[in-house]
């Protein structure tokens, strides 16, 4: 459809493909950031169909291999599709004393995934949010910054979130009341709006 | 886990696989009757993830092709796992003058989608809600009585929704007014409430 359509005409739709953080695990109103900046779009008169693809543990692994089938059967070539990416909390994360994605095999699955990705899509990247483990969060800031670096190289807009959440006055209390993990309604709150701020967002409020 | 424990510790996960009607197409709150199912148990102390696995203009032929994957996936062996299905508006549709989906075909993909899924997971139907067009509707009925009477002989709980949101005040008419197929908020309130006080729903307000 021609941009110079009416944005309540085109059809707009969206799969937020991630981990726990995407699907919004923990938010008492079960809409998690994708959710809240879906609602958003839709109050303000976009035609906006949204698939929450978030999945808990998921690592860039587990993503590399289901996003391209579960993309496919729900982006119409008709229609205005956008693909947002989220992961990399899981990759760094110790499970049984190894970590279970190298940082490495990270930076490797993230090209994969976002060079195909990019070739079909309008795609983005949303880094990934800190946890109330100091050890943890140096590999996750690490891999924030390898994915920033990366995402430039790909000409893919990459929304680093890591830092200004971790000094976030919700997030971490939250994940702390929580689960040690996953934040509550102000932390997720917080991380969509983060995303209507950004300019590479397309309905982002700060493009009128 | 035992049942014996708390309902605040179970780790429960529901995938909904459907239509646009289970992805929530038209609600403005970007939930649709399955978010606000969740929301509800959610409120009440339920530990509980769900999944939105509805995708627009999906028959049960497409079902039948992708749940088991994407549901697979979700649903680890250690979690209380609940599949809920809905789908049969898209199968009874015309498209370029044939139905999509013939009716011995829906009872077919309807047998094999829950005779397989019910084998691993505890299972639940919602039934095809109406559209405004009675000659859509005549077909959406007659297969509802049929997927009535197969999910009894399968031993599947089974909602049938289509005759109280057919004459529900708001559903039709929010229908007309949206796209001439999806309802609003109001619609979607209905058809949460209708598997809230279903005493197969897990987390029914009758069952206490």
């Amino acid at each position: 459809m021609s941009t110079s359509q009416s944005k309540t005409v085109i059809d707009h739709r969206i799969c937020f493909v991630g981990d726990s953080f995407v699907q919004g695990t923990g938010d008492p109103l079960c809409l998690g950031w994708a959710g809240r900046v879906a609602q958003d779009a839709v109050a303000r008169g976009v035609n906006l169909t949204h698939y929450n693809l978030g999945i808990r543990r998921d690592t860039s692994r587990d993503i590399a291999a289901r996003w391209q089938q579960e993309c496919a059967v729900r982006l119409p070539a008709d229609c205005e599709a956008l693909v947002v990416f989220s992961f990399g909390v899981n990759d760094t994360s110790i499970f049984k004393g190894v970590q279970r994605v190298s940082e490495e095999e990270s930076l490797t699955n993230f090209q994969n995934i976002l060079s195909t990705s990019s070739s079909s899509y309008k795609v983005l990247v949303i880094g990934p949010p800190p946890m109330p483990d100091s050890a943890h969060n140096r590999r996750v800031a690490q891999l924030d910054k390898q994915f920033t670096e990366l995402a430039a190289t790909l000409n893919v807009p990459y929304l680093s979130v890591f830092e200004v959440l971790r000094k976030d006055e919700h997030w971490l209390k939250e994940a702390i009341a929580n689960d040690f993990a996953h934040p509550g309604r102000r932390g997720y709150e917080r991380l969509a709006g983060l995303m209507q701020d950004w300019s590479e967002w397309c309905f982002s409020t700060t493009n009128g």
